[in-house]
């Protein structure tokens, strides 16, 4: 308490004297200029279509909660949450990921069956590589399907949706990994892990996408004390990954066999795997017994979807031995189900079964980034469709006029911010902002009660009545709409 | 640092221990349901298309801020800003508004000319009042000019924004109020202030419109030390208001204009409300000398829009004295001229000049939900427009290949997940969600080739071959769509 009391003095102090600072954005984090931003929302318009396509509803929910609300959901990850001062109130931390305050949600709404997506920026104060899109704010897009239903039907429409947008976002070839957390378990007690170590075991497994085979069993040996001949059993079985073929090929395992949850978890892959067969995304996906993710509270299927060329991030082996940029760092979306998230909400313990997906679209907007800078086309920032322009000094009245017409009549305008700027300059302007039409005036078009309009590319003008301005401007946009569709 | 050890220490045994906990959003903040998430979409949508309507980009920024980006920005409202805590590293804050981000922004980008919206969260530790829109995470929507540009042209066109939104949204009668910082400064000189104190007794003029002018002088006598007479010459001027009548009132006011910022103000004041009369907006508009807004960083005109009936506020005084909730309460969009502020961030102290407006949408948000839930008409929270159903069992594989051919074409597609549900459950559903298509499969249809598509509002079917579904699909959608726009 007494060191907030001097930090609040010292804050109040510096409210009196004016001090030296730097010019920055906090670590790991940046601005959007209007390029990026108009990238991102083109991205977010085709991500938002997709989740819309499969009905789902969005909800929000606050950037912070309660730091009871976290604890205990993330695993080894919770270190990385970032919490807020204690200024005499709720102690409180802000969002590490979507899922968990959607449980929340859930639980605290009495919601029980919902399709929802999620839209928002979480926080991880983790190392940051801003050039490869990992930040300490970021987005996420989230969709999850809550509620009882049928065995995988859900679980594979996640897929399917996944496989819609990293199509349409044109990334280039993507596969999606799938594995189920019961399948896991199965395999680590037929390799003799005790039970009570599943969960720190798999954490181990999950590393294998960053590191080699020989540190995560080192890791399982040395740090987490499981014995060597159950670590070399796990690896032969996290090496594998295949489609159907590997389904028939475990269920073939006798050993393994013996295990329920491993049966489990095999008739629930089968039955995924036919489904996303029906949703002609088989193709797309990659049975792969090595894929673990990280997070605490996933009980069946899991997923991550990776492109397969990243080619600006292509390997260099890190000095101590890790496959950092190698493999993995194409990872662009994950998830899985999440049966009792929820339940731990619920006073009663009441549960509602989840599944869902959330894409990291920072790498995507990086990636576009990429992509437009490399192309040299410029992307518009504005919208502008007419810009009014005045030929001669003295005439802005009449300009203002029109401007207000214009947006009156919903059309998208902008005028000069000067009284009496030259044509010229203001033709360029049009030319580099790309505003494909002018409205210009004279002391004689007033005269004569006409305007000017003019075709900024082609440079061409006609004069039509004042009267007759707007409906001229709207049957000109409406014909540039119509070519650039073409 | 004790305390921070303490308190990680206690998080550390809370990830151990399950305890009990409250299950609630932060004090002053709350979820967003698909019902809320729906008016929230329609209303910013109309708000972004008023922005792009005058032709601006838009930028983000990041949530957190250095916290000395923030200090000394915000006067006596610097206690309202939540700061994260010291987890080494920098020391950092919440964003409180959208403004001092914009001017580190363009400082730091060296932007001299921008014509910008935001739409963001952003953080205040106030006194929530959650009921009347007011929260401790609240959105705004900002719209600001910066640039070096001819006197007042821009300011007007923030005016003519503000009503444009403020109409479309249809929230009843409006009032922009404006006024000017350097009229007030005059004003102030006028009335014998020192200059000293001009900021101060500005931040007790701007409580006139929650407390009484009685309370108001009080605060600027014995608080803050002014004699009588000149809190009561101040009185005198801070009760007019009107329109281009007013200005004239004030020109002729030989002692006011003895002041050299009353007379730049006046001058300003002036070419405002001429331009607000040529973008046909000045009957909404009031100048009003009472008008102050709390912030330091204005420099030029100022504005506040406020709704003339708020139904559900009407006025109970409360004990203090106060007018909460009577007057003020119906605020719902501020701004001004700030144009020292992006200087205090550049290190050579370079100026851009700015002026922009501000929308508090929690308030509009509000208004809105209690219409909809007065109207009973079910706002509909996704977009669906088929369901695909079968009429018997084991035909789940058939309908998952058609989902699929409809997600492909992009039809907004629904099916139950459950592999084997009722029929008049299906058709039921789809009346619920006011889904407006079914396609309809039985063995029969899937023997002979053809599917059932049924409109769902008139219960009425047809069959279409399986082969035009697609086509017969966009069909009746574009008509449905060409009648509901009618």
């Amino acid at each position: 308490e007494e060191v907030a009391k001097l930090l609040e003095l010292k804050a109040q102090i510096g409210d009196e004297a004016p001090k030296k600072f730097t010019l920055k954005t906090p670590k790991g984090t940046r601005d959007y200029n209007p390029q990026q931003m108009a990238i991102r929302e083109g991205v977010l318009k085709t991500i938002v279509a997709a989740f819309k396509r499969h009905g789902a509803e969005t909800i929000d929910t606050p950037v912070f909660e309660l730091k009871d609300t976290l604890t205990g959901k993330y695993g080894e990850d919770s270190k990385l949450i970032y919490d807020l001062k204690d200024q005499g109130g709720e102690i409180l931390s802000l969002r590490y990921d979507l899922t968990v305050p959607f449980a929340r949600y859930l639980a605290m709404s009495k919601v029980s069956t919902i399709k929802r997506y999620h839209i928002a920026k979480v926080y991880r104060r983790d190392n940051p590589a801003m050039t490869r899109g990992r930040y300490r704010e970021f987005y996420q897009c989230d969709f999850d399907i809550a509620g009882q239903y049928d065995s995988m039907i859900p679980d594979a429409e996640c897929i399917k949706i996944v496989a819609e947008i990293l199509s349409q976002l044109k990334l280039g070839d993507f596969v999606i990994k799938v594995n189920h957390r019961k399948l896991l378990d199965g395999i680590f007690a037929a390799c003799g892990v005790p039970e009570d170590k599943f969960r720190t075991i798999c954490s181990a497994v999950d590393k294998l996408d960053k590191t080699f085979w020989e540190d995560v069993k080192a890791e399982m040996v040395d740090e987490k004390g499981l014995d060597s001949e159950s670590a070399d059993a796990i690896g032969n079985y996290v090496r594998l990954n295949g489609g159907l073929d590997l389904i028939e090929q475990l269920e073939a395992d006798q050993v393994l066999c013996a295990q329920k949850a491993a049966v489990e978890g095999l008739k629930d892959m089968k039955q995924l795997l036919n489904y996303c067969q029906l949703f002609g995304v088989l193709d797309n996906v990659s049975f792969d017994l090595s894929l673990a993710r990280g997070l605490d509270y996933y009980t069946g299927v899991i997923y991550e979807a990776v492109l397969k060329d990243a080619p600006e991030e292509n390997g260099t082996k890190s000095k101590s031995g890790k496959k950092e940029d190698e493999v993995g760092v194409g990872s662009i979306a994950g998830g899985g189900r999440y049966d009792n998230l929820v339940g731990m909400f619920d006073s009663k313990g009441r549960k509602v079964p989840c599944v869902g997906v959330s894409l990291g679209v920072e790498r995507i907007f990086s990636i576009m980034e990429a992509k437009a800078k490399k192309s040299k086309e410029k992307t518009r920032t504005t919208e502008t469709e007419v810009y009014v322009a005045t030929a001669q000094k003295g005439l802005s009245d009449e300009r203002m006029k029109i401007c207000a017409e214009l947006w009156d009549n919903d059309i998208k305008s902008e005028q000069p911010y000067k009284l009496n700027p030259k044509l010229l300059q203001q033709l360029q302007h049009c030319e580099e902002m790309a505003i494909p039409l002018a409205v210009v005036i004279g002391q004689s078009e007033i005269e004569s009660g006409i305007v000017k309009i003019r075709n900024i590319p082609s440079r061409t003008e006609r004069e039509v009545p004042r009267a007759d301005m707007v409906a001229e401007l709207r049957k000109d946009l409406e014909s540039l709409q119509s070519t650039a569709s073409q």
